[in-house]
């Protein structure tokens, strides 16, 4: 049995994560921590979580001695300014924010804000599961995919490892939920507002462009970059990423279906569907679909990936990867069907 | 004053343009069409309407007598039937389905139906007000243009007309609300299913596609071709395409975003706008706004297009040619502002 | 032509007037006041808007003579404020507030703020349209009833001024989109939160019951109570009031369908249904639909009313006092079709 | 280890137990049931639920020895012909429509259908868990409650049983997520109608009315009527009944609250909550969530219910009576959280 302390269980992806580890066999939820809300019970912080009389606890890094696994589930900046203060505690930590995933340059330009500790952030394990769960066996600290990465990183490493498209010439149209953006007020998320709304945000400068290109680069022998907008839809939950790329090779849509499969066809949360792509098949799940067409007319692929925004883009990778830190199956606790209606 | 007829206003896009001649000042609405609900009144047809008791009447040739101006508000193929009737209808007819728009083989292709009168589709004079409104005001039949290629091609049209981006690496990611699936019962909008949901559809096969491509051939000296993806989504107007193009100049965003005004400053329905797009800008109303940027790490440009599908892309439009055929002013019953709350 | 000005134009209930008297033939906006965004232009708060380059000012009396009309959309509190510096203006003043609504008893108990005075609230002609036409063609200041006090008033008063039900057992419930709720961001109307749920609010406490009895008791010889649950909705506009009664005649319901009829025969607003209501009957409209139903086993009357909380409910109404005080057709500039679809 | 089969696995219902049964470790599902997708496997009907290469098989009886259990999550009419073949079935039957949960008379005046053999009808325990256990322990046919049934009926329960309120003065306002209009493809349910909207519906005639009636006049001394209005919302899941009655004790809300704590304090399921209430605390769980409220001005109470009308309105509550039947753990399999955001 392993113990383990979320920092910030009042966000989107704190929350989450209580819901996942509650159904956790063998990860013990020990602490509940959240600066604004200490002295609040989990129950009193949400009425209908069947949650209990925990109560919330601020972050002190000499209380955490004995928990094995820290999740910062915070914000960019926040979370920083926990791991500057972690440096002595001997957990591993889990970081949800995007405060580990960039070199300190890349993180300034695209995050504006003071990066932290060189040494940490390169010792970081980036926590794609699928692609990295041998160095996350022993990783300390483990730094959590965003998820538009996910889903984009999950569809073009196949592609891009393998050669079979040209790296210059990837177009990713991607559409996210509402929670996306957050769980603090803005106008964007007044229901008024993005109700019946398709919002266009952060053209050419969404902080996971560089995240992307560098996961596509750890994996390609070529230098890869990616064009992605972003759009925020009327949904809770959930990202459709719609990429278009230009094929090395000339080979049929079935091959390109068979080839996909392969490269992931031990992976218990990637599935490679068939039939046209949605959304809900996913939501309330930790599964990333993926589908792949040839237009035959110019020759182009279109792949599709489908990702849960919460789940496989935040807490579910969380928990996969720590699954995969402590030598657990990495489907425990994260087998919850899609939701669907 | 101006008399007219609408066939088809048990759908969408003849609703649609119920609500707009009612209020146009010089076109009166004569005779409401509708074969499969002949002999209800129009306020039995619906209640909520300010309406008054006029009769649906069904669809025949020789009724249409006296009548300047005939819209076809009906589905692809239902279309094609009555053109077939209407060789002898001394009026003009502008028909809203995918019936005119296309050369009989690629109608075949793209629609998998009979085509119509290669005559009448060769006469045919393609209602993108905007770029033919020379042709539209003589024109017999008006063939009203799909709604993702009055999106899209009003974007475009400017870029490979003046040759200012390849033709051959256009990517557009489109999505559109709910009606735009039509008032037909299907599971894809059925509530259950398409709400929290995104449904990619069609793909690789729109039948918008073709009719995109034609249009911009017709405006420019290369050929072209577009790569679309189009998606559904859980709001009930409205069509976001976001497009992306490798410009041949290398000029700023602001020389981007003049040039576009330029092209159509004389336009009362095309603003460029400037701040990040939103589908609700344009809802409800006329309007086609435009935005373009240029992501400098890779010098593409994405450029942006929103509509009302059920205006701009459809009965809007149709009024608006409607408009130019008759010498009246283009904006004439066109101007309700969008709902936007 | 009169000259208006609307104070609060950033607001939802001051956008819907713009855009209303942007069509009204005889009413011409003169000021566009707003204290947060003065100096800015109309199309610069509100691109999408067709509105031109008009200044926004900030509220100063003086700067309001020469002025017919001012419409006050601000909310309760803020319009008090600029009611005790209107003492001397010489126009007609529509509060759209909650401010003149209620004696100051009443005022401090259910809105806990400081009335304004007393003088001018006794002054205030009450502006449900339909039941108080006389008093409003020489009002000074009018008071512009809220919106669920619209809907149920409007609804009830046919059935109490002729003594048709139960003063004593009249139970409503409601529910609102959430435009209802205000511009101003709260955790209650973040999509995230207000989507897929149904939030119960201001149980017994909303603002409008005491309103309601008000008007109620106004047109009725027996004394009115009522009990009102009030109900937030994942829709941007329109409100439904369901209404159960206790009979006081053993009549059919066709003859209760008659006298409610009967009761709004000549009001080109209030329209009395058959068939299962919809709030989308009214939303973009200024109509209030009405329909009563008899539940012969309990002998209970079920009286529904629905209104565009933003039309009738709001900026509609108020539109429609002014051509009632002004002696203009009451529909003018407000015949726009519900949008429906 | 139970084995059962639910019959009707492309339905809401059918689906949703589908899910819920995969998860519960002591019954297990041994044939899913499809009279129109006999022959297809699970997967393909449901590609993104984790189900494997299960083949849907047709109704017989023959065919059905050795289960258990079965679930009929099928249509009212349709379950009543299965049963009429059940007859020699040995294992337990859970019927989820209303076919065995009125007497003949009842049956077909509210159902318009043909009811069930009389004797079968008479012998069916009703599974409202929390108030039937007993019986249920025994039973061989169990009638699953409708899903308004469930959430009004377990608020109205200790009051009525109690003789708390007055009887003949119950009035209920509920709405429904669009799921409890079901799969079958209708105008109501068409995404572009049913959004932004809400739809009153089966004014005085919803079939759960004498189902109500029926339970309360079980546990209770006086004869009860209850007049329910219901409305058809935009969100996919979820029930909220709204009641008011008249007290006929003079206690504070206080008083009221711990009464309904009193009478539930060992039900896992029912929650007595404080707050205003909200369909989204039980969404996605088998929750029953209940307030009290008492309107001081009137002394009347409000008492709010809230369900997942898919859980425990239907496949949540078919599950629980099936722990109680074979003598689990009532919350096995049922523990799911609330999905809220």
């Amino acid at each position: 049995m392993i113990t383990c302390s979320i920092v910030g269980v009042t966000g989107y992806a704190g929350l989450e994560l209580l819901k996942l580890i509650e159904q956790h066999p063998t990860i013990h939820l020990e602490k509940a921590i959240s600066d604004s809300c200490a002295g609040m019970t989990l129950s009193e912080l949400y009425p209908w979580l069947r949650a209990g009389a925990q109560k919330l606890e601020p972050f002190q890094v000499e209380a955490l001695a004995g928990i094995d696994l820290l999740f910062l589930a915070t914000p960019s900046g926040v979370s920083a300014d926990y791991i500057r203060q972690l440096e002595s505690f001997d957990g591993v930590v889990i970081d949800l924010s995007g405060d580990l995933r960039l070199p300190s340059n890349l993180y300034e330009t695209w995050y504006g804000k003071p990066p932290v500790n060189e040494i940490i952030q390169a010792e970081a394990v980036y926590g794609l599961t699928e692609w990295n769960r041998d160095k996350l066996s022993t990783a300390k600290w483990i730094s959590n995919p965003g998820c538009y990465a996910t889903a984009v990183s999950l569809a073009l490493l196949p592609f891009v490892h393998n050669d079979w498209i040209d790296p210059l010439h990837i177009i990713v149209s991607a559409c996210s939920g509402i929670t996306g953006a957050g769980k603090g007020l803005s106008e964007k998320t007044h229901h008024a507002k993005s109700n019946e709304n398709v919002q266009l945000y952060k053209i050419h400068s969404h902080q996971h462009i560089p995240e992307i290109e560098q996961t596509l680069n750890t994996w390609s022998e070529k230098k890869t970059t990616v064009s992605m907008s972003t759009h925020l839809l009327p949904i809770n939950r959930g990202i459709m990423a719609t990429i278009t790329a230009q094929p090395n090779d000339d080979v049929s849509e079935d091959e390109w279906v068979r080839r996909l499969q392969s490269a992931y066809e031990h992976e218990p949360f990637i599935r490679v569907q068939q039939g046209e792509p949605e959304i809900k098949s996913v939501v309330g799940s930790n599964y990333c679909d993926l589908w792949v067409y040839k237009e035959e007319r110019t020759n182009r692929l279109t792949i599709v990936s489908v990702i849960d925004n919460m789940q496989k883009g935040a807490a579910g990778q969380a928990l996969q990867n720590a699954n995969a830190r402590f030598g657990f199956e990495e489907t425990l606790g994260l087998l919850s069907q899609p939701q669907y209606i």
